[in-house]
């Protein structure tokens, strides 16, 4: 389906906002690169988690590996480089899992889910300005402590990683 | 914590854009109302599930039932009213879940998580304009049907739901 009109009225370095009109009503949407995120279970058996400040929930969250994809590249390529360089993670077995829209009544953004095991831990090289604190939970730990996590596509990961591993 | 500094970049009818100074970069923040949904579940057993047409994803998805809290409204008392205009539904035992962001690498949205059960069922009297379809599951085949949602709420909603009723 497609919108009758459309016209940028934002645009920002990130996202912007377009107007569109769908049956007569014009509605504000904004569009953002899509999203790969990791549930990423090392050799040693624990979930690699990071911790940052969000400005926009203005407080430090803990989530699961997550970036975004550049144009042109295959989610699975920014997951792989997205995790070696935030968490220095690399190898292992990798599988893809749904997609989802973290938010669609008002953004065009869409995550790309992705489940790695056995990763080979090495030294993370995050980009400039980026500040990550990792966090390692052993996987018996997750549902007990899922209280933590305030983040949509973390609590999506995990839960579907605790609901297919029984 | 707070930005160092803060300026409305563009304002819309249903968010406004904010471009914020923290540690010396600039982001830009979308900012949202706070977000209700419901984990809505009838006498007769089944889910309530709401279908309709998403223009940031350009088709129709599949959701449990939300709206947007007003100014100085309680959580609760949107998610009661939001649901009875959907869905008739009214009644029932509730209880709060937790919140999350929905994507907050951008978004200052959070939304409230609600699950009531024993839900009576009514007439739905939707908002101008609003077109809606009400899809209902026996709670059994909740897991099984899961792969027909692609919308992040509800599958944290749903999700939990499974964890908690074992």
């Amino acid at each position: 389906m497609r919108p009758e009109r459309s016209e940028t009225v934002f645009a920002g370095r990130y996202l912007s906002v377009e107007l569109e009109r769908w049956a007569g009503r014009e509605r504000e949407i904004v569009v953002r690169p899509e999203v790969v995120a990791i549930v990423a279970v090392d050799r040693e058996g624990t979930v690699n988690l990071v911790s940052q400040l969000r400005p926009p929930a203005r407080r430090e969250l803990l989530e699961i590996p997550a970036g975004l994809v550049e144009p042109g590249e295959e989610p699975l390529a920014t997951a792989r480089r997205e995790l070696l360089e935030e968490t220095g993670l690399h190898g292992g077995r990798w599988r893809a899992g749904r997609c989802f829209w973290t938010t669609p009544g008002f953004a065009r953004e869409r995550v790309h889910l992705f489940f790695a095991e056995s990763l080979e831990r090495g030294d993370p090289a995050p980009d400039d300005g980026e500040v990550l604190e990792l966090v390692r939970w052993p996987v018996a730990e997750i549902r007990a402590r899922l209280g933590e996590i305030e983040d949509a596509k973390s609590l999506i990961g995990l839960l579907l990683y605790l609901s297919e591993s029984g």
